[in-house]
């Protein structure tokens, strides 16, 4: 498995999210209609700063997942697409505090809304579509599902406030940047995954489909986090260098510093600390993670959580429904070459 | 009424918010509590944060709206005390994410949270308490309830986006200023009256006691507003001039203009601006909107509403909660002597 390996995989790629929203096309119109329509405010910049992120890039992804739970265990009905859109309120919402926090001035390769409306801005539009999140959830009339979500968010916060303590700690041990990831990632997928299982009229395969959504979260968290040092950019429109720039301590790091020289050492922790990093440090970094073999080190953990993903999925009856979602943790590592 | 009845009624003031919370003790106990437990995190600066905003200088006014409408009309009970925590992570929510927006360094008098742990840390604790908010409704059983407060919260967001979006505007018609506060302030006393008067069992005077609460927030904001211009700082300890400082265009600013002289216009347009304003123009606000009895006037308002608020209550039973409350919604307006 090398870098180069990129060209060949791209039509599999794109098949599987193509295959995914032909299959969920009736169940993503509502829920396109519901983010449409509960986006809408008498205060101008509400919609105008949501519609600007709810519509502009996002893949759907955790949208998708909860469809796609639900229809592999008994179906969709218009309470998953209300709470397929209330998942992916709270993923807006996170994305605005994300990039208030973390002073990204780009999102998806267009300037971030903070950029354009101001910080402020993005923090009351990102409470604005949480609170929103939360009116859908009620329209799902389960208590277990809003237990679900509302814990979620809690654990994405902490993930965020642990991700934000960490911030140029160059000794974070694996195991605590796999804990960041769980939480401000995975947690919403597995979320996703297990209130659309719910959704779906399935208590049975909620368990199961849950460890799927917290796999898939961290492997796709995983290959995010290498593709900031070089991957494939061209697909998920990230700007390269964003979690560098930013004093992030990711796998990628951690695998290349660990086995670098003590020279490296020095170097990782000048060039991750915001103020004492220059322009040149980037490409450094990411030759040193390339020549240590932290990228493919990088890829092979997200593979791992990819196969636990797929694993989880066994105990589902056979469906199409079972097949995608097992392609798709293939797709969330493919993103990397 | 003048600003010199300040000394008079202070004892009526301290012996109001004495009496909610002697007869209120063992509810509020529990409250606390609650508060304690669902601020707790592995993560230290969650509880370290919220806990400094949580814990300190707070009245707990909403909670205890919460708590004595649903006594009011039947009783308390241990999913009131969950709603009225929830309530209150709400507003602490709010405040964290108030204080970032409106760059305020002090809030209570001590240096506001950002000050201490950082805008990032801020914004995403607020999130975290928001989440534990709703977490904390879930465990009262109520879609009903869940649904109240989440509209409330996309009513406060969008109340804090127009306040944003009217910042230095001089021409603010009264009535724009009145939807402001009612989005930002008043949803929440009205929600928090509603959903505890549902706690206490009765859905006949629930629309009641929203009408109280709504009003009463109002005449609750409408005070601080003055209050901001030389009020009775001592008791709510806010530091004087904030609003002024953040460009805010308040009720005594509407009507001191109003009624201000052509060269006073001018006067307004640079002072209010938060690029041209300069040290000595706080004291020339103030002078102007007591000479140009802005500050009865604001306070009139207040009263109108409050005496609304005591009007709302009349359908109740008769009891102690009953006159209680009347007599905060005359707290409300006492406090700007």
């Amino acid at each position: 498995m090398t870098i180069t390996a990129t060209a060949r995989n791209s039509g599999n790629i794109k098949s599987v999210i193509d295959r995914l929203q032909s299959l969920l096309e009736s169940d993503l119109e509502g829920v396109e209609t519901l983010l449409r329509q509960r986006a809408k405010s008498p205060v101008d910049i509400i919609p105008d700063l949501s519609g600007y992120i709810v519509s502009a890039g996002g893949k759907r992804l955790r949208p998708m997942l909860t469809l796609a739970a639900a229809q592999a265990v008994g179906g969709a009905n218009p309470s998953t697409h209300a709470l397929a859109a209330a998942v992916e309120f709270i993923h807006t919402a996170t994305l605005l505090h994300d990039d208030v926090v973390d002073e990204s001035d780009l999102r998806r390769g267009k300037p971030a809304a903070k950029s354009v409306w101001g910080n402020s801005a993005s923090i009351l539009v990102g409470d604005f579509l949480f609170a929103r999140a939360f009116t859908l959830m009620v329209e799902t009339g389960s208590l277990e599902i809003l237990d679900i979500l509302s814990n979620a968010s809690s654990v994405i916060a902490e993930g965020e406030v642990r991700q934000l303590a960490a911030q140029g700690k160059l000794d974070l041990p694996t195991e605590d940047y796999l804990a960041i990831i769980e939480a401000k990632t995975a947690a919403l997928f597995e979320a996703a995954a297990r209130a659309g299982a719910l959704s779906g009229g399935s208590e049975d395969h909620a368990p199961a489909l849950a460890t799927y959504g917290k796999n898939l979260g961290l492997a796709f968290q995983i290959v995010d986090d290498v593709l900031d040092y070089g991957g494939a950019t061209s697909i998920i429109g990230k700007a390269v260098g964003d979690d560098f720039r930013e004093g992030k301590v990711t796998l990628p790091v951690i695998i290349a510093r660990r086995r670098g020289q003590t020279e490296d050492h020095a170097f990782w922790e000048r060039a991750l600390n915001v103020e004492t990093q220059t322009d040149n440090d980037l490409a450094r970094a990411i030759h040193l993670i390339r020549t240590t073999g932290a990228a493919e080190a990088t890829i092979a953990e997200a593979e791992a959580y990819a196969g636990l993903a797929k694993s989880a999925l066994k105990t589902l009856p056979e469906s199409q429904w079972r097949d995608v979602l097992s392609d798709l943790a293939d797709f969330c590592v493919k993103r990397a070459y």
